[in-house]
């Protein structure tokens, strides 16, 4: 038994009629769906034919809960952005944090131009059982966050800014060579990404349960 | 009281005189000692000066462990290559979990142009609490490993290979698009932040330990 | 005599009307006509002036048969691919075979993040007499197959992936710096360049025919 | 029973100690052996431990043939290089080739800034059962060669010239979109690559043998 | 007095209003103009406003012509395309040749994956006073150009070709390193720049004329 | 009259006899000096020449003062470094501006990964005139320092860090998309360049001093 | 009391209505407002619900001016062209001059290609306080100037070019290695930054204010 | 009979022994020789074999002039630098010049850092037939050199300059897309190359003579 465990359709490139016609599928076998890469356009497809299918615009993911996923015997994960531009990718890795068990604790907007910001949502940070933090431009905040916490802390580089920020890499590189040692990292923009890496790193509900599959 | 968690050296772009003199303050105030990127010549220096410091020369790190590290509560962490080539980045992760209490479970060379070298090694995979998976060239082995077993896979790209290898580049982009959901990745060659990041992850030893601390 | 080998026109950048004019031109030579590059918009105008021009909308190809082309004395060949995402560029391959009367032999969906998907393949793929292998992402797929098979393996990089997938570039380098011996590899997403290479290694029907000719 | 197919070492990142040590257990299996990228002084040192070991140096390969490997039933090899600077990752192709039981024609310094020298060879180029070329700097000889000749085309980029040519990315990217179709490529001074690719579509001697083994 | 010589304006980033304002401004004073990236409904309002522009379509050119330029002293200047694809690029500098009092001679579509073609033509080229020779993909026919005759080759890289194309920069790049000597290059798809640096080469006619003046 | 503001040599490949040569006439004519990029064996062949010549090794900075310069009117110039491998640039920096007058207050060792080392060092921060910020691998600590004091940030980056650090570009692009407002940025490891800037923008001793004149 | 400086909003990415939201907030808090990067069609959202919002188009800026923000003590600031394309960034750093208090001198199109434009301009140069100077293609207008005048010169690199312009980035590399010492650089495009560094340079009026703040 | 025009060797990668046999043996055949690439080591080694030998050191040329090249009727050719670390390259083009019966007119060190250097030497610069340009950094000095004369400019980008110098390619390409019409360019540190391409525009002494030949 998969227990609630979603199975996870990445919704780019696929046609809303295709996405619904595997998500149809995979709720007549009594298996959780999420959907990433969504736009409100598929979704209202989607939603057509699979009713409780729930869409959720800023994360541009949608899922199918047929049981709630077993929660996870954990602290919850923080889910921290730099801007507020970056809230999407977050939401993306907050939305399937949910959809595992596991509890997100959004930390949103606490960039370190205005280190002020950060330094008040310290003791959230601190109680979380692993931090998600993600920024674009110069990719500062998972390097202060990594020092100040000594959980795991998955960067996610987002392709905020122009120029120089070069579509998210130099996000990415600050990232990887953060002064900060054991942040580790994910592609540009991948929330569903850092929030699969987190869920290989918390313990599971009573029984153990695979990795959510994949399908199409 | 730290219980062992070692204080850490960053060797390159000091001196054999530098790094033991910081070693000597550090043994002096009753800490663990680990140097990364040490070579023989500089750990030859050291180790006269720093009578119990050990040098492992393909890990290029050397240590010095006034009380044993206090073992973990977990499983070993596996630590695979694909090639022999990755090895010295292997045993820079292996020679750090080993200072800080987690036992490495080494897989060496069972890189994808042979499958069957690492089907082999599926049930070692499996029992591990955690895999880092150190790949140069085409760094293919992180995205088999990460479909086989569901606890962490944390991805080191090595500089192995010529021309389009791009001195690691094409391996840290190629884990970072991996079809395995769920990897993170760390800087080229960078076998310590691996073990870091994996020291993250794991339970602490009895108490709460923090992060070790970095000097110089 | 060229005995039905195709002249080959390259579709993009060339209006449907133009496409339809070279087309015309060939059709009244007496020769067999494939058009790569080509949408189902311009399709549509060469089919109104061509009547036996046969679309294929996957491939984004177009053909005109006036003789079957004489099959070749070999094995088919085995078109490849990691995910779905792959197979348009693998039916570009796969058309091109079938107009150089080589015959195509599908093997979808086997990436790497499932090795057991692959492996279930593996009968097929060694009884082809060489594999196209299309993959996106990081491009690891060639490397496996390279390495169960000792006949041609060309491997094609597909723009599939975001971020650091770099618009099929990792997929490529990953290709050209392969733990596996003899792949060679053909530009991004040129499913057209690796059938053609295909085609120069196997043995010809009964007498020898050239190149298929272009225009335009 | 192998048949003389050698088991290949790769030379670079390994003593003269430890290329002798594998090559001794292969000979003793009775195993012809190829070493690639190995220079004059560790060949010295082999060449002391294994009496019939030969080096070639400007291949910088080295062999041990305890059974000459069975002839291949096909036309030579043509092995074509733009100047003489591309000789060394020619000479590596042609003795990889030689050792596989393929016989090597050189074709060298035919490169297109003198079209005429090229235009001279071509009676060689066509009666040849495969062409591997060698450029570097704008890399174009591939092109000529392919529009010329209906065999296959392995294109090798060498890293030949300065500044523009980018280490050989120049004439690699040149390569895999030239004009020519059906060119396939491998990674810049690869050889060794090259001679396997063409090792893979060529028929075999007598009975099946698989490919070459790499050890080490 | 500038005896017919143009005013060039860059059409590209301006309205068609601005143009057709700057243009009638120059009319007035009595200077023939070029315009060149201006697209075909820039050019119907410039049109309107000044009677006798004449709009050229495929080099995005357009020009008014108060006086002929007066006849330049030496032989049509060449100007060569490795395919139809090229032709625009070639046309902004064939119209940019006339525009200055040099005759275009145009050698179109003789790449070097067919080398006959270029054979054919090289009567023509022998004969030119200089050569301005476009091609995108492997930009190799720069270089085969430059073996075969002595006089001045302005290369101009397209931005033909997709993938390691790179959008014109891997042409630039072999052009840049072209193994004929004297190869001068422009910028990516800088035709009327080609034109210019053979405008600066020629003799003037009667009396010496200084260089076109740019406005806006 | 200059008023013992320095000519600048710039050290780099100039032999010591070179930079002495040049040095010595510049002394005859009474002008200070200061020479960048110069080692410690050209320093000792300077020295001999020209003897009031001091070597500050860690700058790898040399000068000759032949009269002070004027102090300027303005509070001190910080010059802050993350790690202490960032401290040869600053050094650079701040032997440059003692030459110009000004007074440099070093604020060594405060990366962002110890965020506390910052906040301790805030009060020297906002009372210096301006901050010149050295920092390599991310290359966060401008933005933060940015974020904190409303005088001019000029950002240094440093080549400090390996893999995708990327000589510095990586701290350099980071700095340039800062989400601090007015940083400014020089080239990496251009500690000169970042005295130069801030000298533009301080007040002049006394009466106008022009550039300092550079020679050779 | 903030005296006038504007808060700042950065419109990218935020409708307009959510714009005019911000901006009704700051105005009933009693501060001046500054949009950057806002287009027409959003200003007038905004101007609809914001009644003395200002909207300048070439800068694509808005601002409401509740009091005038209080003039600083300084002579005008150069902002400079190289070419018209040039302007829309130029005006960005001339309105924000404008909003903080500091008062631009619009100094335009004297790019380096006919260095006259910029000699009859070196009066108004000079008497400024300080130069921003835009430029794109080569970028090499910074270099002129800074050798001109001795005030602090914030170069701006621009999109404006093709080709090997890169988007901006070979003006941002030319500009930061520039031959002109002490030319400090920021993001391509971004006219607020070196209005923002300009800022910090700059006397402030009577009473200290901060940095402006940002906002959403 | 070529009349005294040199064959050319390339230096690089042949030994002094190498290139002494192919001189002498151009020697026999009568026919000057101009070796490029060559230190004084080799120089040294060819000096010995062939006695009219001339080793330029700072152009790192040699050359046997057994007939003095026939003069070209033509004025002098400007070879231009920016600073004296581009005087290397600028030699290279000067001597080959000299060896093909063109004169060249040295104007060294005059950037457009310091813009009246240039305008001193504005004479000689109109009077010269054609201008090399050679400069590295922001490679700015072709543009204004461009502007002031309607001769042709080649341009040379040299690699002079750190971290965003980017070892010649930022000049390279502010070189290619110079608001100067008309600049060709030619690879990085390619002076050779330039002369050459002056070599082509130039009319022939007396009689027709073709390209240098080149050997080896
Ligand atoms: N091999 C390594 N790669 C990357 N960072 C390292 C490595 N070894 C140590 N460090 C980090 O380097 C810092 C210590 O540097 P230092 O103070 O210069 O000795 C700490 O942040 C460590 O976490
Ligand atoms: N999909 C493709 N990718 C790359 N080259 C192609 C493709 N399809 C056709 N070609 C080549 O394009 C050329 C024909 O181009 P054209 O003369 O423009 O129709 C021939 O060299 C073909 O071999
Ligand atoms: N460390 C440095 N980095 C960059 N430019 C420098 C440096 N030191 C001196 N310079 C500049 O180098 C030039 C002097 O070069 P030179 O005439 O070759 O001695 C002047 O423009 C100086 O402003
Ligand atoms: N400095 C140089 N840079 C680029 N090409 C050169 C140079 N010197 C000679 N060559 C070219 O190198 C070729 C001679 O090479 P090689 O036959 O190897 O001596 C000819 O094409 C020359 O035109
Ligand atoms: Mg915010
Ligand atoms: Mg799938
Ligand atoms: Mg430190
Ligand atoms: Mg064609
Ligand atoms: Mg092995
Ligand atoms: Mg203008
Ligand atoms: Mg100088
Ligand atoms: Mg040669």
């Amino acid at each position: 038994l998969r227990q609630g465990v979603p199975e996870v359709i990445f919704g780019e490139g696929k046609s809303g009629e295709q996405i619904a016609g595997i998500a149809e599928e995979m709720v007549r076998a009594g298996t959780n769906v999420l959907v990433t890469r969504i736009d409100a356009q598929k979704a209202a497809i989607v939603g057509q034919r699979v009713p409780s299918f729930r869409f959720a615009p800023l994360a541009r993911t949608g899922s199918v809960e047929i049981a709630p996923p077993p929660k996870r015997p954990c602290a919850p994960v923080a889910v921290v952005t730099a801007g507020t531009s970056d809230n999407e990718v977050a939401e993306e890795a907050a939305e399937t944090l949910s959809a595992l068990g596991l509890e997100p604790l959004r930390i949103y907007d606490i960039g370190v131009a205005g280190i002020h910001r950060l330094l008040h949502r310290m003791e959230d940070l601190r109680r979380a059982s692993a931090a998600i933090v993600c920024a674009g431009m110069e990719g500062a905040l998972p390097s202060v966050v990594g020092g100040m916490i000594s959980t795991p802390v998955v960067a996610v580089p987002t392709a905020v800014g122009y120029g120089t920020a070069l579509g998210g890499f130099t996000a990415l590189f600050a990232m990887l060579t953060s002064c900060a040692s054991g942040v580790s990292v994910v592609n540009i923009g991948n929330g569903f990404g850092a929030a699969m890496a987190v869920h290989r790193m918390m313990p599971k509900a009573s029984q153990a349960t695979e990795q959510p599959k994949t399908a199409g």
